[in-house]
């Protein structure tokens, strides 16, 4: 029996350290260094090499590393009927609510144009509206998204989201399907995608999308890159119609050095740190889903491979 | 009877149709065009001349036109025996809030540091520590210091107080009188400084209090210039002590052109916004305060002027 470590080029020392600590019996291997193919019975998984997965003839369960399985499901080689599980960490919500909160507040109090008037020595009070009329728009209401508005509304913006299927979140005015999406979209200052990347969803923040949203609304995308047709961003900021966005993740990481984003007056980039997987708490739902897996007791935040989270 | 304004170099047209809109009956005059001095019986006041109150001798009451009465209670030519309150209003306590609460986001996120990087094209994640170790220190909880450490608790911040008196404040771990005062600052990282300027807390932070802090702790003023001695911040910033500080307000406003504080890389200012009266809500507790002083009935948030608030 042992726990497999697959996340190349990641320093997993601290992820070593924490699953010792509270499991010191516990067989750790890391990925290629694995001593019996056979014995392998749990995958912890970042990235890892499209089929590797299927070297494992007694593998009963495959951890992602984080909140998104979105890399590991593009691998068509994965072993069919090994269980799926994700990390829904408290922490990790947390920290995304900073980041969104954060970017919602820069955007309504007005920050950077506080900080270009710094920059050109003009004192001058711009026009403030009262935050419940500011309306922040959540795509996307799963665990992160729910907590996430939950906090944007504690800090007094109206706050709604929007969903595949209809989902109930306290304080939250709920949108759903292809149907709820415009009437969504018109009542939206500030988007937030929190979605999950599937085939469905992928390049959904795109020129047409984006004339749905009023003018000058603004975008945070801290899901994935590959959420955001890029170009249609930038068209859409240098028309006018929306005033900037704020963005964590991107189709290429490191961002390419040459790319518009670094340069662009009306986008901010931070180097997709929104939100990190604390290996402290994340361990023991890691620890607690490969005992359940050893056993056969259903799993904690286990994925459906066809809807794609 | 009359409530008369007296706001000099202040736009009160939105305060004045708010009042209309509440009481068409009330009879207001702006000074200094004051048809009958003898029949005022209620000031609103922001940055009068000094001993024009005194001109009123059937004056009741007289309102600070904000939260803070440090500008009236500096007019030795204040009637005696004449009511003073103040503004004590829930919006105003909300955009202090949001603007304490970016202020504490923002560097706790390292958004400056991510700013840099952006404008170096450096991609480069920081090490995050978890919001419950950061603590932020409050200077001053009266309705404002209050409300703002509930709304940074709930964020997730470790969040502590300190006043002149002994307080209870649900979720803020209190400190008070001068001989808590250095416990307090020992375990701030983020100082928020929302006392009432009186004659002792005048000048509080100084170079002696900067180092009670800890190495890197970081300052936001939101409070009154006069709180600040302003070289003293430049050498600790400079000096390394302090990583920086956001400021809203300052000895002299508008700040001068040539003042060092408009191009230091770490002092982030802005022109005095952080939290406005907002006529609309404003305007109730004004009337109220004019029918009760009247009637010869109990005020709305009564300023004490030997304690200064």
């Amino acid at each position: 029996m042992s726990l497999t470590i697959i996340c190349p080029g990641r320093d997993m020392s601290q992820w070593i350290s924490a699953l010792k600590d509270r499991a010191p019996q516990l067989k750790i291997e890391v990925w290629p260094d694995i001593a019996d193919p056979a014995a392998v019975e749990f995958a912890l998984v970042w990235k890892h090499p499209a089929g590797v997965l299927a070297g494992f003839p007694n593998l009963r369960c495959i951890s992602s590393l984080g909140a998104g399985v979105d890399a590991l499901l593009q691998d068509t080689g994965l072993p069919v009927g090994v269980s799926l599980v994700r990390i829904v960490d408290d922490e990790l919500k947390q920290s995304m609510a900073e980041y969104v909160c954060l970017g919602a507040l820069q955007h309504f109090r007005q920050f950077d144009e506080y900080r270009q008037q710094q920059a050109d020595c003009t004192w001058q009070a711009r026009p403030l509206r009262h935050i419940g009329t500011m309306r922040v728009g959540i795509l996307g209401l799963g665990e992160l998204g729910s907590h996430v508005g939950g906090k944007l509304a504690e800090m007094g913006f109206a706050v709604h989201g929007w969903s595949r299927s209809v989902k109930a979140c306290e304080g939250i005015t709920s949108y759903y399907g292809d149907e709820g999406l415009a009437a969504f979209l018109a009542v939206t200052d500030i988007l937030v995608c929190l979605l999950p990347l599937t085939p469905v969803t992928r390049d959904i923040l795109n020129s047409k999308l984006f004339r749905q949203l009023p003018n000058g609304a603004y975008l945070i995308n801290v899901a994935r890159g590959e959420h955001l047709v890029e170009e249609d961003l930038l068209a859409a900021i240098d028309a006018g119609h929306l005033s900037g966005a704020l963005l964590d993740v991107f189709k290429s990481e490191p961002l390419p050095q040459e790319h518009p984003f670094w340069r662009h007056p009306r986008i901010k980039i931070t180097p997709h740190i929104a939100s990190i997987t604390n290996p402290e708490s994340a361990v023991l739902q890691i620890l607690e889903n490969y005992s359940r897996a050893l056993s056969g007791q259903p799993l904690l935040n286990q994925v459906d491979s066809q809807r794609g989270y």
